[in-house]
């Protein structure tokens, strides 16, 4: 079956998907983690395969350690489809409810995107947590995973529709892609595909995001900027400064920049300096930078260069509007933070960085769907509509209109004697 | 100054804009009222220029009409202005606010999407309209207007501009667009604009749609259905197919497809013929309404076709599912109701026909922001992400997360004796 079919299908699928009563997607998702028990055997081998032609290509190890699936991760997905499981229905919500006049009623419910397109990186869990997470919120899905996985994700696939359309799901509403050609037939099929998460480098994201017409729900770069004011608790500064780059620099919400206050540039810059020596990390600076400590010099290209390694680049800026303009010109409307202990400060800078997340005194690495409390996290969106900075699963989610009148026409509401709308706020839920 | 010039100057202002408190939005709205009433006689004057090459050109009449900028439209956007201005401020709102840990808080925070470019009709109104709209949300924005208004548009853009920033908005967060060469060259400007609002007929929206990788928020199309169903109470039926028609022949939520449920083809099909051919409405059925009246032959095109005329379209079908699968095929996923008695029936077509409005026993021209009480329309959408069927204000707004801590990494909450996260939900409304 080729590209178009499988997303006519899913397209097909969506529909009566979108229509699914909360214990019916439930009882297929304990279905699911069952059939993936019941499965293990053959999951673990097909995986075995993966991993010796992995090692046969002399794939790095951690790049290993992420394709291993073995029993202990097929328990850890099936905790989390569990926990999928325990979340109420995050479709048919009433989000607002109207009268626009004695018997007619408005209601705007949520309810699935439709079909979504998955691209992501090389662990056969993504596979089991994207499938559950749209399965959970009624959306079909087309996977590609990493070429590295194609045995683990064929079989995983293969068990998750089965194990879900015998528990009622319609059929095709996930299908399997395998190959590069598959994407960028993908990219083509607005006509079938209502959104594409793409998760992989910054140069994957970007060729997704300029080659297609459908929505993409993502961000190509994190960099993410440490802004240390005139008036910071320095000894704090560091701490936050050092975990922002440090507690794990190859993530999105990993700083890449300090910007610091020209007027504490000179006791802060030594200090932080010896901090980050200590966590090996090199560091390049602007000119005035290199006149307080030893660090290689940085040109504008730095500002724009996301490291994701133990690099970072430090400029010391003038003033709070200094560096409010260099997030905004270099930055990737990700995460920034300020470290100050003046309100009037934090609070400009939450105003005026247009960024998804901005933080007071606080690490960049908190900007995470799992630490933000989402639940399951969707990805993170530098995207200006629709879902913003971490995304839970109501990223998966859109509204639809349902007005239920008794015979109600627009006539009755103009020219003379018309009525008038009452647009009276309701206090219930939608339902026939 | 040039599109790309004029894009830059409205993303810088947009920073600004951004953190513009309530009072100073709704005084600047109030100093905009004020020039446009102050400068009524040189507004009208430009006007009157306008409708002269008009009529000089040989525009129609309905046109002509639309074009006029007298003293009564003047009062009318003022009109609008003041209710701008009574509505509360949308920006600012908390979505809703979590404790991670103790100290730790995380509010999420509405905020206006920053850049937006609007393409609108000859209607001199809708440029106050769409630049009072923008200025309430607190969004820069890009105005292109009709050719045919380009003298009231030049003068009106000037006032609102000059009595915007003499009252604290920031410079160039108004721009204007004169050709149509400038709207070309908007599209490529994704690195300033950030979402693209087009009005206008279903060819135009579509070569925007197709030309840009800017997020654009609007419908081609407006292919709506009235479905009725075997158990339609059909004097209800009539009444419903007839205001959906020909309330307002010229919208997009005007029907353009009847579906009839073969059980009552023959006792409906004369009666509903009978209303539409005292309203002069032309019909084309399929070949098995052509059994039962007098109509033209349809076929498939004219399932495609938004008539926006005195044009319907019949089909006989066979059940509920045929109706279904049929608006989902060639509808535009805009608006299309159902006229039943039957709960059961109304369900599943509210369920599953994938359309932004979803109707029981009402006229589709009810999918209106004005009638559904939104206030002020910025436009409607057959997107299936960010915002969906008739948009108000909330479509101009994204959220930004704002996390406040007291020196919080993320170090603490990993390894051996990690912390863990509370995530409780905070009732209180972001403030440092």
């Amino acid at each position: 079956m080729d590209i178009k079919q499988a997303a006519a299908r899913a397209k097909a699928a969506s529909i009566y998907l979108a229509a699914a009563k909360g214990d019916l997607k439930n009882r297929a998702l304990a279905d699911i983690a069952g059939a993936i028990k019941a499965n293990a055997a053959r999951i673990v081998e097909a995986n075995r395969k993966d991993l010796a032609q992995a090692e046969k290509d002399n794939v790095a190890k951690p790049l290993l350690k992420r394709l291993k699936f073995d029993e202990e991760k097929i328990a850890e997905v099936c905790r989390g489809i569990q926990s999928l499981i325990d979340m109420p229905d995050p479709v048919g919500g009433t989000l607002s409810a109207t009268e626009l006049d004695t018997g007619l009623e408005l209601y705007k419910v949520s309810c699935p995107i439709g079909v979504i397109g998955v691209i992501f990186e090389s662990r056969p869990d993504a596979l089991v947590q994207i499938s559950s997470l749209c399965l959970k919120s009624a959306n079909a899905v087309l996977l590609k995973g990493g070429s590295e996985a194609a045995h683990t994700n064929r079989i995983l696939a293969d068990v998750i529709a089965q194990a879900s359309e015998s528990a009622g799901m319609p059929e095709g509403w996930l299908g399997l892609l395998e190959t590069r050609a598959d994407v960028a037939q993908m990219l083509d099929l607005d006509a079938y595909i209502d959104l594409i998460v793409p998760r992989g480098s910054n140069e994957f994201v970007r060729h997704i995001m300029d080659n297609t017409n459908i929505p993409v729900l993502g961000h190509a770069d994190g960099i993410c900027h440490v802004y240390v004011d005139a008036k910071a608790d320095l000894d704090m500064a560091i701490r936050i400064a050092v975990d922002s780059k440090c507690q794990y620099v190859a993530v999105c919400n990993a700083a890449e920049t300090l910007l610091v206050h020209n007027d504490i540039a000179d006791t802060f810059l030594p200090a932080v300096k010896q901090a980050f020596d200590e966590k090996n990390v090199a560091l390049v600076g602007c000119e005035r930078t290199a006149e307080i400590i030893d660090v290689a010099p940085a040109d504008e290209q730095d500002w724009k260069t996301e490291y994701l390694d133990a690099i970072l680049s430090i400029k010391v800026v003038n003033n709070l509007d200094e560096a409010i303009r260099h997030i905004n010109r270099y930055g990737s409307r990700h995460t920034d933070a300020i470290v100050t202990r003046d309100p009037a400060a934090a609070a400009a800078f939450m105003d005026l960085v247009d960024s998804a997340d901005v933080l007071v005194n606080c690490s960049t690495r908190f900007s995470d769907g799992f630490r933000y409390g989402l639940g399951a996290e969707v990805g993170i969106s530098t995207n200006k509509i629709h879902a913003r900075g971490p995304v839970g699963l109501e990223g998966l989610l859109i509204y639809k209109w349902r007005l239920i009148g008794k015979g109600h026409i627009v006539a009755d509401y103009s020219g003379p004697g018309a009525k008038t709308f009452t647009h009276k706020k309701l206090d219930k839920p939608y339902g026939l």
